[in-house]
C-alpha cells in the first residue's frame, strides 16, 4: 500500500477501503505521509466525494486516533450540541444552563476563534478569572455537581481532526460534506454524550450552500450516530443575521445573562427550541412536555443561577466582567424598515474593532463589540441609533461607511 | 490576491487569470507559497482542467521562470524532440546522428531515469567519461563542430518544472493534459529550437490514455508553438512493446550502433520516421526528399561516424564500453507466433537486473539488460531462446516466473 496509489484512487472515483484510509490518514497523524500527499487527497475528496461507507470508516478513523471521554463513571443523561457558528453566536451558554437546569448533564468542549469567526471559549475567557482548561477529574466533577461545563477542545479527543482541520482551512478543501460530517462527528462521539443536535446552517456564506445539501448533511450525521447508539436530531436554519443583539466577547456574556434573566426575542426563542429539542431526546418526552420544562426553568431563574454556578465552578468572577466605557453611536440617514442586518459585515465591524484573532498569535480585546440597537423588521426613522459601538479609548471610527444595515421602504 | 482564493476558484471551475497563475507558481518558486497549497491546486487542475488561455499564460510563467538558451550565437538550423521515453526508447541517440549528418544542428537536454523508466542521460553514461554536463560555451561550440550535442537537463532553464514535475509525481497530479503541455513546452521552447517534434504516446500504460486526448494533446502542444513562432509537428502513437531488441544502458548503446551500422527493423523505420520529420521541418523540404537524405546519411556511414564524433566531443570512450560477460538464456515452453512483448513486464525484469534507479540515491549497473532475440510476430518453436539476460556475477534468475511474453497459436 502507499500514498500516491491511494491518491490515485480517489481521484479517479474509486471506493476507498478502510485500510487504505486508515493508512494514509494515521499515516499522516505519524508525520509519515506529508502535508502535499494529505492536501492532494484533500482535493480530490472535495472534487469526487466520499461514499457513505468511506465516511463511516473516516470518522471510526478519527475517533480512534485519540481517547473517548469515559462518561460511566458518573451517573446523569448527557446531551450535546454542535452550532456551524455564526456571528454572534451564543447559543451554548444560555442551553448548557437551561438544560443543566432540568436535570440533564452538557459536557460540552469548544473551540477559540480565528477569523472573523467567534470562539465560545474566547467569550468565557472574558470573565475573569475562568479556567477552560479542567483536568479530566475536575471536568467530571463539575459536570456531576452543576451539570453544565465548557471546556477547550481536549488535545487528546480526535487528535487527527485537529490537524486536518487547520489543512483543509488553507487548502480551499473545507466544504466536503463527508469531511465535515466526519469532523464533527467524530468529536461528538469521542465527547460521550448519548444524545447530540446538530444545528445545521446553510447558504451562500455557509460552508453547506443549499437546503438539498442540508438534508442530505442532515441523513449523514443521524446515520453516523446510530452506528454509536448515539441518538441525534438536526435543525436545519438558513438564518444568516448575527445571533441576539450583542457581538463581541464580555458583550456576548452580558446578553446571555440578559436572555437568561427574561429578554425575550428570536435568539431566546432559538435557544428554548434546541433546549427543548435536547430536553425531548435525553428525558425520552415529546417536544411541548420539554418546552415547558425549558420555559419554566428560564422564568423562575433556575437556569440563570445555573449559570454563575457554572461559572463559579470553573472560577470565573463575574463581578469582574468588564465592558469598554467608550462608545458611538451609528446613527440611520435614511427612514424604512430594517430589512437586513448582514452578518458578514457586522463581523468585519466587529474585527476593526478588535474582538476577534487574525492570527493564531494575536491578543482579542474582550471589553469591545457591537450592540444593535434595532432587530430585523423594525421601522427606522432618520437619527434612530442602530447600533452602539464598544470601542479601545481614542479609536476613531468612520460611521458613515459602515454598510451592516439595508433600510428599505421609507419616503 | 491570495493562494486559497486562487484554489477555491480552480476548484469551483472558474478561469484563473496571468496575473493569479503567476502570483501562486512564482509564489512556490520562491517557497512563499507552501507545497500543500500548490499540490490542492494542482489536484483540482487535474480534475478540472485548464482552458487553453490558463495553458499558455503557465507556459509562458514556466518559461520566464529561468533562462532561455540562445543559439542566435552560432548559425545554423536547430530542431529538437521530445519522446514520452517508453522502455528501451533510445531514438534521441539514433535520430541525433542521423540529422546533425544531414546538416542539421540538435542541441538536446534530456533526463535521468527513476523507478521504472530509462534515461537518456544515464544511457550515456554507460559510456566511460562520457561528461553531460557541459558549460554554455561547451555546449554551444560543440553544437557548432558536431551538430549534435546531449547534455543533462540546464537547472537554469525552467526551474518551476523541476518542482512542479517532482510534486505531480509524488501527489497522483501527473496526467492533466494541461500540465503536460506546459511541462514539455516550456522546456522546448527554453531550449531555442525553431523546429520541434514531439512524439505522442497514448495507451493504458501511458500518461495520455485515449487517442482522442492524444489528438487534443497535439493540437495543443501545436497551438503553443505557434504563439513563441516555433514550427511544431507531432506523431501520434499508441505502441506499447519495448522500441528494440536491447533494454539496459550499455546494452541500448550498444544497439544504437547497431542501427546506424544498418541493422534493420522496426526502430530504426522509426528512427528514420523521425528523422525525416526534422529534415523536412528545417529545411523546409518534402518528406520524402528528407527520408532520402536521412536513409543515405545511414547507408553511408555518415551518421555512424557522427554518433562517434559526438562521443568523442562529449568526452566518452566508446571503446571502454562494458556488457556483462554474465548471461542467462530464457527460452520458450510453447511453440505459436509470438503475439506480445510486455514492455511493463520487460521494465519489472529489467529493474530487478539492476537497469534502473529505484530511489534518487540507488546506483545502476550499467553493465546488465535484456536482449530480445526474438521479434513480435516470429515464429516460436520449443526451447528457442525469447531472449538473453545479462546479469551481475552470481545472480540467480527464476526464469520460469518471467511473464513478458505472449505465444499463441501453437499446436
Amino acid at each position: 500500500m502507499n500514498s500516491i496509489a491511494i491518491i490515485e484512487k480517489k481521484k479517479n472515483k474509486e471506493h476507498l477501503t478502510y485500510e487504505e484510509l486508515a493508512y494514509i490518514f494515521n499515516g499522516y497523524l505519524k508525520k509519515e505521509v506529508p502535508d502535499y500527499q494529505m492536501s492532494a487527497l484533500l482535493m480530490a475528496i472535495t472534487l469526487n466525494g466520499l461514499d457513505e461507507d468511506e465516511i463511516m470508516d473516516l470518522t471510526d478513523i478519527f475517533i480512534k486516533s485519540g481517547d473517548v471521554l469515559d462518561l460511566t463513571k458518573i451517573k446523569g443523561i448527557f446531551v450535546d450540541k454542535h452550532s456551524t457558528g455564526g456571528v454572534g453566536d451564543k447559543t451554548t451558554l444560555v442551553i448548557g444552563p437551561i438544560v443543566a437546569a432540568c436535570g440533564l448533564k452538557m459536557p460540552k468542549m469548544s473551540g477559540r476563534g480565528l477569523g472573523l469567526t467567534g470562539g465560545t471559549i474566547d467569550k468565557l475567557e472574558s470573565i475573569p478569572g475562568f479556567d477552560v482548561d479542567l483536568s479530566e477529574e475536575e471536568f467530571l466533577k463539575g459536570l456531576e455537581k452543576v451539570g453544565f461545563v465548557n471546556v477547550s477542545q481536549n488535545e487528546k479527543l480526535v487528535p487527527l481532526d485537529k490537524l486536518i482541520y487547520a489543512l483543509r482551512d488553507v487548502t480551499a478543501t473545507t466544504e466536503s460534506l463527508g469531511l465535515i460530517a466526519v469532523s464533527i462527528m467524530s468529536k461528538k462521539i469521542a465527547g460521550g454524550s448519548n444524545n447530540i443536535l446538530i444545528d445545521v446552517k446553510y447558504g451562500n456564506g455557509a460552508l453547506i450552500k443549499s437546503k438539498e445539501q442540508a438534508l442530505e448533511f442532515s441523513e449523514l450525521v443521524k446515520k453516523i450516530g446510530h452506528k454509536y447508539h448515539k441518538k441525534v436530531k438536526t435543525k436545519i436554519d438558513d438564518m444568516n443575521v448575527p445571533l441576539g443583539n450583542n457581538i463581541g466577547n464580555a458583550l456576548e456574556i452580558v446578553e446571555v445573562m440578559d436572555i437568561l434573566k427574561g429578554k425575550e426575542g428570536y435568539l431566546t426563542n432559538l435557544c428554548l427550541d434546541l433546549s427543548a429539542t435536547l430536553i425531548s431526546m435525553g428525558k425520552d418526552i415529546s417536544y411541548d412536555e420539554a418546552k415547558n420544562e425549558a420555559m419554566e426553568a428560564l422564568k423562575s431563574g433556575k437556569a440563570y443561577q445555573k449559570f454563575l454556578e457554572f461559572v463559579n465552578n470553573q472560577k470565573g468572577d463575574i463581578t469582574k466582567l468588564k465592558v469598554s466605557p467608550y462608545t458611538i453611536e451609528v446613527k440611520a440617514k435614511t427612514e424604512g424598515i430594517l430589512k437586513d442586518i448582514s452578518a458578514h459585515e457586522i463581523a468585519k465591524l466587529a474585527s476593526v474593532l478588535g474582538c476577534f484573532r487574525l492570527t493564531k498569535e494575536s491578543k482579542i480585546d474582550y471589553s469591545v463589540g457591537i450592540v444593535l440597537n434595532k432587530n430585523l423588521g423594525d421601522p427606522v426613522k432618520v437619527d434612530d441609533v442602530l447600533c452602539t459601538l464598544y470601542v479601545k479609548n481614542n479609536m476613531k471610527i468612520d460611521t458613515d461607511s459602515i454598510k451592516c444595515f439595508k433600510i428599505e421602504g421609507g419616503k
